[in-house]
């Protein structure tokens, strides 16, 4: 596919990047706020699963790669002024082989999970999974 | 309200700036993706409006101050690693009189109209304003 009309209109930052909103197409949760550079595009669109930008590991990131916790992209759109993209996926487990993953490093469903309400922040929602279990492989 | 349980929490960027997506608490969509400091948090909890920083004008952004179109604030989340925000809110119009309202400033619902599909940047939904009638008044 020729991305050179969707690329020319993203305005990236001085880093090469931009904020991406994972947002499940099924569900409606937005489930995390990742960033993406030209490279991470390219391999989301041709692999049709989300690809980020690893900030912290300066590397390319397949959501997913190590917690199976895949993300299954349904649409790309570009906002107004050309600097966020909202993905549509739907969040996977177990590689693909369950439709009800979770976007979180943490084991919850979604990065947001902690709400602040009363002066306090709050835990909401329940975890998926043992972070422990998940990512003691390596 | 005490909120230092809830800054004392975020990272925010080299420019005191996080992240926000606002997404409707009603419909689901996501609307926009803009940006907050210490201050634009602050006033947002004090007033129960969406209260962003500008970028582009280097001033505190009241959403909808000048087309009408304020969104009410529902909840406030906090991501795992503290470097992004969500807001549910309603998206209103006529400054609360109309419970249904556009978030970007082209007139669109959602900032996030574009989808790239097919090669090509596809406008999806229908403007809900003529920016030209909203904006002309200063």
């Amino acid at each position: 596919m020729n991305i050179e009309n969707f690329l020319k209109n993203i305005k990236f930052d001085n880093n090469g990047l931009v904020p991406a909103i994972a947002q499940d197409s099924t569900t409606g949760e937005v489930l995390m706020l990742a960033y993406m550079n030209k490279e991470s595009i390219e391999k989301t669109l041709e692999k049709g699963v989300a690809v980020y930008w690893s900030r912290s590991r300066k590397s390319l990131w397949i959501k997913g790669e190590v917690s199976g916790n895949i993300q299954k992209l349904e649409g790309i759109f570009l906002d107004c002024d050309g600097d966020a993209i909202l993905l549509k996926i739907k969040q996977l487990a177990d590689g693909g082989k369950s439709d009800f993953g979770a976007a979180c490093h943490t084991g919850y469903r979604t990065c947001f999970y902690r709400q602040f309400e009363n002066g306090n922040l709050v835990e909401k929602g329940e975890k998926l999974f043992n972070p422990d279990d998940v990512y003691k492989k390596k």
